[in-house]
């Protein structure tokens, strides 16, 4: 199957695109691959495979490949006479900025390329942390309680310590506190709001139960991953998620019941449904006495949370098959035509 | 001042956007205006001033006109010899699809074009009217009941008759039907549907009073325009919005209290702020029982709701000297450096 990997970005998790693009080309070593790279001024490049490793990035030696446009249909490599035109469907691996926030998925539908990742409303909810929690509530999904600073300021929080300090928009841990009482909490603060101009807080539950379940849907039927229990220190930091992104190798299913597992998919299919369409998502949730929580929405999880499949590859293929063709509103000029006529020119 | 004005898109609204540009043109005459026509098939065209006519779009006159491309900062037209770059800032004047859904948003900010109009996330908010009405919960603004339906099949709707039928992702009143009673319902499903999947229906209230009240923030302060009461037949057609949207002479002051005008610019502020910075957005409002409730929200309203300014102009360049310049994220390769380091390669 071809496939073309995009990932870089302008974004605080650009590194864990390129560690994700690089974990997945291990992991789809048999499928006909292209890799596009977005650097950070938002140039694209064709970058061969044979030099996909981490250092051809931090060196800025991709900028020795091909520069690539988007284009109608298909990215285009400009030759000296004519050009190449680059088409088939996307595997958007941008995470965070530009890929999780729906400016990839728009751009990619506006020039009608057909890609795997969320649209960009599913974008829009799963991006922000408010309105994951909007979306909780629409959908009866129950999700912590949480109250949003937009300044420093603003410090009478009602929540009991300890509580957990984030920026409203960032995903991997970027910018994270858990503040265990209000000497800490200046520090947290500043630390979030060098990342975005609203912050969240929520109760910092120690010791909670935490399962991740990923999957996605095709032939409107929802396909799930195993569920797996997390293992973590006091809460992922950036440095271990990075090495969590080049997870490879597969996992052991979370020691749960039957029922918790259905509880869990049946939260997944409520978030999952009518909006993320098109994209494999990881769903991270809390549990808490038997009661099961949203945490939080992965839409373009690290490496594409591979090691929670029992055969990737099928799941891929079974996604990519799922997504239709663009269909652009045809437009006619019937009202134009209408009032000229009436207008008697 | 130098302003580019962006019209047309593939959206069934595509013809209003025309009649918009052409309004707009006249409205600011004394601006240096460009125009960009993004056709049906997204190509975008460099459209002389003077050629600004219904009739040049309609005939398709329009692909004469010089093509031009979108790149980082600017839009291109390429010349036998070298290229001409338009840069400068953009009002995104596209109704409906492509302008309202976010997709022009996010095309501009990631080629990092300023732009006049609601940033991805809002649009989300503004054109989904499912989404509009988890907004309006979270923002403790009210708005009317609802039921969401997903086939014609499903028809065991609570709400007491007359319902006003609409899809759930339209502007401008198209796929939209009153129903009286049950005998209706079917055909008026059959027209919601074909527009969008997802229909919603809401309780019908016969001569309920509307107000409609347009404006933008600059310098973090709300700028409203006058409150005006819409006229209606039993509701605005497609063919009256249209020609509602070439709307140019000033319209009356609705007739109400002090108390009535301040809970619509509360209301009004409550939906706006924090999300629809950069936009010029026009609410419009029900009234019932003295209590103010959101219908709907234009977030690129008709002719940009020049008509409901007492000084239009003024506005347009205040609030295009809010919109500051685009950030993008800068990226290290710290992460990859440090852990080449560790494995000493």
């Amino acid at each position: 199957m071809k496939l073309t990997i995009l990932f870089g970005g302008a974004s605080f998790e650009h590194e864990i695109s390129i560690v994700s693009a690089i974990t997945i080309k291990e992991k789809l070593s048999e499928f006909d691959l292209t890799f596009i790279f977005c650097d950070q001024n938002h140039i694209f490049y064709l970058v061969e495979a044979s030099k996909m490793r981490a250092k051809t990035f931090s060196s800025f030696e991709y900028k020795k490949f091909p520069q690539l446009s988007i284009s109608n249909g298909c990215f285009i490599e400009k030759k000296l006479f004519g050009a190449n035109e680059h088409r088939g469907m996307i595997l958007n691996l941008i995470h965070g900025a530009d890929g999780e926030d729906g400016t990839i998925a728009s751009l990619l539908d506006f020039f009608g390329i057909k890609y795997i990742g969320p649209r960009a409303d599913a974008s829009v909810f799963s991006f922000d942390k408010r309105y994951t929690k909007m979306l909780c509530s629409a959908r009866g999904v129950k999700c912590l309680d949480f109250e949003e600073l937009n300044s420093k300021e603003h410090k009478n929080i009602k929540l009991a310590y300890p509580i957990i300090v984030k920026p409203s928009r960032l995903g991997s841990s970027i910018g994270v506190s858990v503040v265990n009482d209000e000497s800490e909490l200046d520090y947290a603060l500043d630390v979030a709001f060098e990342f975005d101009k609203s912050v969240l807080v929520e109760p910092f539950i120690k010791g909670v139960k935490e399962y991740n379940l990923a999957g996605f849907s095709a032939d409107g039927k929802c396909y799930f991953s195993i569920v797996e229990e997390p293992q973590k220190g006091e809460f992922l930091d950036f440095e271990k998620k990075y090495m969590d992104f080049s997870r490879s190798s597969q996992v052991l299913k979370a020691d749960i019941s039957k029922e918790l597992e259905q509880k869990l998919k049946t939260n997944f299919e409520k978030i999952y449904k009518n909006l993320f369409e098109g994209a494999l998502i990881r769903c991270d949730f809390f549990v808490i006495d038997g009661e099961v929580y949203l945490n939080e929405i992965n839409p373009i999880p690290g490496s594409m949370a591979n090691y929670l499949f029992e055969d990737f590859k099928s799941s891929i293929k079974l996604l990519a098959s799922s997504i239709s063709d663009a269909r652009r509103i045809k437009v006619n000029y019937d009202y134009i035509h209408s009032i000229s006529k009436a207008k008697g020119k």
